[in-house]
């Protein structure tokens, strides 16, 4: 199988537009092709009942889809009454990949909220949200230390996530929406900018897949996400509070 | 009571960006200053219960806030589990509002969503809603002509909105977010192309006013709404199917 | 078209029957027609958090049908789980306008919940809510003045409300729910004693209406609330502690 | 222990009011002393699903309190978004009652809701409401077979309820709120106007007690039981829809 | 009728294995025949909010059945979202059983909450978590005695219950589920070890039943409970933290 | 790092009881030292709306924790109204993982559902349920093919799961509680009989961990995972429906 427009372990055309929000701390609109996402900090000068007392900060992430984000319209959470399973698991997921970069202590007792609303979906949503999110955490952090409400960054890496798999026999990056419904193996990894894995999941539900599969999806992770990461750093050394 | 920057009936800068969302049948993202909204048609093939069989349509909305389309970082009602008071307001105004100017026996046995998602608020979401809404749902209905699926307009006018309200004893238009907090009567005006009254909501919670104050409300609001009008016309004349 | 029994712009046989609860601080049984609904007034030391330590009070409603209230058993919003969008509208609306009516500091912080149940309902079932959630609301306040818990009336003018519409190219007032279904235009005015408006809420869902008929309704509602005015200051006048 | 205005098997001063509301197929307000419970009984061409098809009727009961109803306001079952367990299982003991002199056969394949609505309690609300609720039905079942909907009454006997309890050691019967706030023993007894037993409920929380206990309560119940069968079945004489 | 492998007094084969749970306070497996329930004991230093600071403790109790311990899976009542009124009823019935039992003071502000899991269900579920849920209850309240944290046991007596009922015009105790199914009348009796009642429930909804029938079926649990008793007993003198 | 009982690779003592519901087509109790879950399989005959008249079944699991289950007692999700996003993330993971080693269209359409159920937990609990779910589904479809509902198993391999983490720097299989709190890597591994993945997930979320940790936990588990099959192959081969 053959992609039309891109090799197998080309990324889409992707994008960070920083301080897109009026009001967040921090903001982003990430782009990986069709998939566009918000994503904001939102920094709170209260932690959550478990940290209470303990001088350490917490991050924790929301994810949502706009309605008509998707082919087919879907129907909002709010009017459902509840999350759904698979925004719980997205949503846990990006908050542990941002909290693995993260010392709690240098935060001082605050909570960042990181929100990605999806605007567009075409796959990928999950680990564009977490390399935006980074994005939007940075920003705040760095805003934290102009306003000298703390004195030293708590962010000790980037991190960025991306989707591997195999379609038709295939291995290939980043795949769009099309590509993932076909996949025989999904997998995202979550790794920081020194090239150390944060989180790894692997599905094979159509059947099962092999360790050379593991490992050659892993090698090709790897190397997408140095592109992600460098992008990340040249789009953060432009956002600039001392002027 | 002046106001900086613009004249006490002006309105702020106002832009309609047509079909800017890939998938839904119709879009646009509307701005009134500081607040933006998506707004996107989607047309679904099946009609609520209640008119089933009825060879009717129907336009229904939602309206939701991006949690940090805010100052201060609001929950979201799909974490909550519910929706507020204010949100099933909104949302069942915008409804009405838009179905005021539909024809349901024109549009067949089918339903449009309008969905309403603020990206950043700054007073007057609920009326940039219903004139972002109407031009979704204009491009939707063109483009089920253009396909042949109808073979006429249900739309038979346009409708747009307006807030006007009273803040330190001066009559002004479209409020921002800060005049709206002060304001002592807040208004929302909703009203056909052809100049009709559609919805007037007037509230004076902070004490009453009288007839004279809310017959001037309504002639501020009336040629705020020519304006808009102007403008609708102005944006769906340039959006075209047929090239 | 005509009316069998009244005249266009005449009220329903409308009754007030003050404390008829046992319990409650205040209460009124009001009866428009064959509308009927029992309001209570309760006062609670304590007031909601976004007031706590200003030392300024609150006055809320709350607004249910019986399930038989109507000519079709409507089900339990207590069994679905969820209050619907429009109890919720009324509720806010209810709250709103005894609210404008109220001085906050006078009040001390202490709460004042007003429960408006249906017991039958045939049209204008908000409007009688606020007519006589205001009588349980007065005798509520007359209570604390009567044991010495406040020294001062936080009412500062009465309330009422009633809802005109336009039916067969026909305005009439106090519309019954054989009216109010077959309305074109169906408005809801809010008014006090002293005949300034608080509320005004005007839909005109089967197509739009003009400003000529805004004000004509305007009118009517203004003539039939001093006729309710009136009713409501004889019915208090009537109540008494001292005894 | 005594009691001020009555003997300690005598009943409070009870009455039933027929056809109290306007829409119901059949309605009575009872009157137990200072508990007042509106009963109302709604006829709908529908069973629930699993007696769908089986030419036989069902009858189910629910219950609510005003929030005043008590001396205390109590919050709303449905801005709490649940029913609390004492309104399911006081729901379900209503249902189980009025089932108990049913022929479903006879009914065919219709459901009458019995709905009690307490709008003041000063205990016994679940016993008043069996005794009301009763009356509703039998009312119901009457028109259906006046407006030949059904040829023969499904009612094969009548059926009522009273509390029995022990006070600070004195079995007395009928308890008021009070009363039954000291009890140390609390009965429910169901019981049809031959005499049969259809329910019984006694518990005793605050420590147990004697099979004679029980045995005096049943015959207390008993006796009483008597009495109001014979004011049920007077009312019901009443009621006419030949004329 | 006959029962093919018992008397209709004699209870099936029963069993309790205690200190069943490696981390719970007390806990037991109860064994009614084919209906087998885990119940446990967990002490929690705190009461619920209308007992704090009163000096006195509270048992509560929870109930649930696993989804296949019945012959066809029910739903859980976790991803329904609510509790069914069976549910509530019959844990509220358990914790009043224990609580007859229980000295509040003697236990000091703390809670006992105790949990009734049924793995298999063949009829007498909720009794049978009475008779299992006191040996968990006896067993903590004897670790906390021997741990010192309280100096006397705050049980005054131990409580147990059984079903009887009617079926085919057959008195028998201890029904089976498939007995259950065809009773006219269904009772359930808690006794304690002293042979007073602590509740009594029974209930016909096929038809109602004499005071006779009321009386037998109370001499039969009565005889039922002096066994279970025993048994009881037998089993909490083998538990001992001594050793 | 060094284990007290048992080597860094060597799995806890580890059991099947199979068919030990009465009820259930097929069941297990799967015990991983402390931990203990009883898994059934529910065979339905209808498969959920998304697959219906399409000929193929479905697999579908759901997961719970008694109460009591844990050191300390936890909150039941029926009473909170609501799963967990733990638990949701769970029950469709040990879903995925048994869907992969299914055929769908030999199952027909029917759906069998896996329940999980935690009776003591100490690590390990969700591939505990998938080891025991894979047995209790094992067994449901030799019964269908016994009873010749079906002719040919749906079943093509066996599948199992185990957990590897790194704690102190020591790599592990099989962690207990207490090894699980304590790591700085926690992965699950879900692997055929055939040795192939189905998935994997690992998180790093105290710091991230590099790929050669990766693969070694890798290899560690499918180890680990070729002596869970062999057990399930010996448990299964004694189960027989022919006698």
């Amino acid at each position: 199988m053959m992609r039309a427009n891109r090799g197998l372990s080309e990324l889409r055309s992707i994008s960070f537009e920083p301080n897109i929000m009026k009001y967040a701390e921090g903001s982003c609109l990430v782009k990986f092709g069709n998939t566009h996402v918000i994503c904001t900090a939102s920094v709170e000068d209260k932690v959550p009942p478990f940290l209470r007392n303990k001088g350490m900060g917490w991050v924790t992430a929301e994810y949502s889809m706009l309605p008509r984000s998707t082919n087919t319209r879907i129907e909002r959470e709010s009017s459902k009454g509840k999350l759904s399973g698979r925004t719980q698991e997205i949503q846990r997921l990006i908050g542990r990949a941002l909290r693995a970069i993260i010392v709690p202590k240098k935060l001082g007792e605050r909570q960042i909220h990181i929100d990605c609303d999806v605007i567009q979906a075409d796959g990928g949503t999950r680990t564009s949200s977490i390399c935006g999110g980074y994005i939007a955490l940075a920003i705040a952090c760095k805003k934290l230390i102009f306003e000298r409400v703390i004195h030293q960054s708590p962010i000790i890496d980037s991190v960025a996530a991306i989707s591997c798999g195999i379609v038709d026999g295939t291995l290939m990056a980043d795949l769009d929406y099309n590509e993932d419904s076909n996949a025989h193996v999904d997998a995202n990894f979550v790794m920081t900018g020194a090239g150390k894995l944060v989180e790894v999941q692997a599905t094979g539900e159509d059947g099962p897949f092999t360790n050379d599969h593991m490992n050659a999806l892993m090698l090709m992770a790897s190397n997408a996400i140095k592109i992600i990461t460098k992008k990340q750093a040249e789009v953060l050394a432009e956002v600039d509070f001392d002027q």
